[in-house]
């Protein structure tokens, strides 16, 4: 089948798809004068990688693509802004219906579509770029010290109990429901991550490819070590999705007084933070209930896609 | 061959580049502050669409994923501030490699890269994103007003004719140094963009997919129309390449007064750009030396790469 799409009917279809969407078009997107700090970032969806565009609906690959930028966006602490999206695609699937999904996506999430690219490609590949503010200083990997608590905004393992039960054979719409959402339908902690850089967090990074292999990432910029005393698993998961199996896109957060910071999520009516261990200062120390721990998650590249370093 | 590379390292591989990549390796890059208003764009390469990495100099790859994106921050007047490299990499090949020469490349053209990702996929894409700063009001598409003259900043076709004569067999090395440099190190207008927009230029855009088509575009955007009188072609191109071969990178500019940009131009050393035509109000008039002038070049998804509208 070709669906016969061309570049100009795709960007026409995105144009006719939402207001949001009107500076659409051409060859740049404008971003107006801010006093506040900005963060960008770019990240890749790519066919028989991070989904399968024949099985997978239409609505979630778009909503992942835009989603896991926009959790990178909440490890900043920022209010997203604006996306672009470039995507190649083979001509047998149908751009313009990409495209508008991905630009309703951005819609519900907050991150209108500006801009972007569309071009053939063997491999559908989506190439999402969010753009958020930032009050005050953004939030890195780098920036946890010694004595920080160590909070997770909500257990793990979902996402990758899931993906187990689809590989398996199970259908996708035949999953417990906070699976299925976890797996199509991850939402970014942006409220969080908001509130944890105004309650004075000292680093961040979300948990997109493993939470021992990300957390790992964030004492390795940060020079640390850390000491986990439990970690949340979510049900019907295991320990080991939990600590490995990644695509969670919970925040973790180091933080000195983490007790403000849980009153405004509680008051804000977000889901508490939890508590799971501290940082220390000696980077070799890496523990889980006193025993070291290894990072174990999804690095691309690797020969297999749960590796210990 | 699988080079076996990991994402990880390809981060390292990056930051030991340069310094002006220091920053990379966080969850988001942060854009400080600015009075000024900013543009930004994502163009995807891909190998078998724009390039063919079996047969390209891997520089000559970066050097195009990244000055594409530039050509179109040229397009709005802008200065470029920094890129993004979202990469999608087969295990055969070295996405180390590939990165380190992206950012190169990014550093060479003063968008220094500082941020991205990296992941597995079947066919080597290339998603670099620009961001770029504009004294006074961007430039679009979309302020051409009839009695405006026409102008582009050089003669066009080479990219193409050079394209023409690789893949009829010619050694990239053999070709003349013109129609080279234009197939394999395209400069992005900068600095034409940049004085186009403070000499008062109404709509620019630039010649990626083809000057009667970009041209085209500009027209569809403003709601007028144009006659040219002219069209500059390069040595050893062809009518056609000019017209419809894309790739050029030369920017086409709108402007009521073309005289003090043109001074402008020759007094900092830079190519006068050339006034091919005028600007008129009837959307349907769209000629070159009277005869009606049709969109002719490269439009993704289109069936042939050669197309009228």
């Amino acid at each position: 089948m070709d669906t016969n799409w061309r570049e100009d009917e795709v960007i026409e279809a995105v144009i006719g798809a939402g207001s949001a969407s009107l500076a659409i078009g051409d060859d740049t997107a404008t971003i107006a004068p801010s006093s506040k700090s900005r963060v960008w970032c770019s990240d890749l969806v790519v066919d028989g990688v991070h989904v399968e565009v024949d099985r997978w609906p239409l609505a979630a690959i778009a909503h992942k693509a835009v989603a896991v930028n926009l959790s990178d966006l909440a490890a900043a602490g920022a209010t997203p802004e604006a996306t672009l999206l470039a995507l190649a695609c083979p001509p047998a699937i149908d751009a313009r219906a990409i495209a508008v999904a991905v630009a309703e996506a951005a819609d519900r999430l907050g991150a209108p579509l500006v801009g972007g690219d569309t071009t053939r490609g063997a491999t559908l590949t989506l190439c999402v770029t969010a753009l958020g503010q930032v009050d005050g200083t953004p939030l890195t990997r780098r920036g946890a010290r010694s004595g920080d608590h160590l909070l997770v905004t909500g257990p793990l393992g979902a996402a990758s109990a899931g993906l187990r039960r689809v590989l398996a054979g199970e259908a996708p719409e035949a999953l417990p429901r906070h699976l299925h959402d976890a797996l199509f339908a991850p939402q970014p902690r942006l409220a969080h991550g908001q509130l944890a850089a105004s309650y004075g967090a000292s680093a961040a990074i979300d948990v997109s490819d493993g939470f021992s292999l990300d957390l790992h990432r964030l004492a390795d910029r940060s020079g640390v070590g850390f000491e986990l005393d439990h970690v949340p698993i979510a049900p019907d998961a295991t320990l080991a999705d939990a600590l490995g199996g990644g695509e969670d896109y919970e925040l973790v957060i180091a933080i000195h007084d983490p007790s403000a910071l849980i009153d405004a999520c509680r008051a804000a009516g977000l889901r508490e933070p939890i508590v799971v261990g501290r940082i220390v200062a000696d980077a070799r120390q890496r523990t889980l209930g006193g025993e070291p721990l290894a990072p174990r998650g999804w690095i691309h590249g690797a020969s297999s896609p749960d590796i210990t370093r």
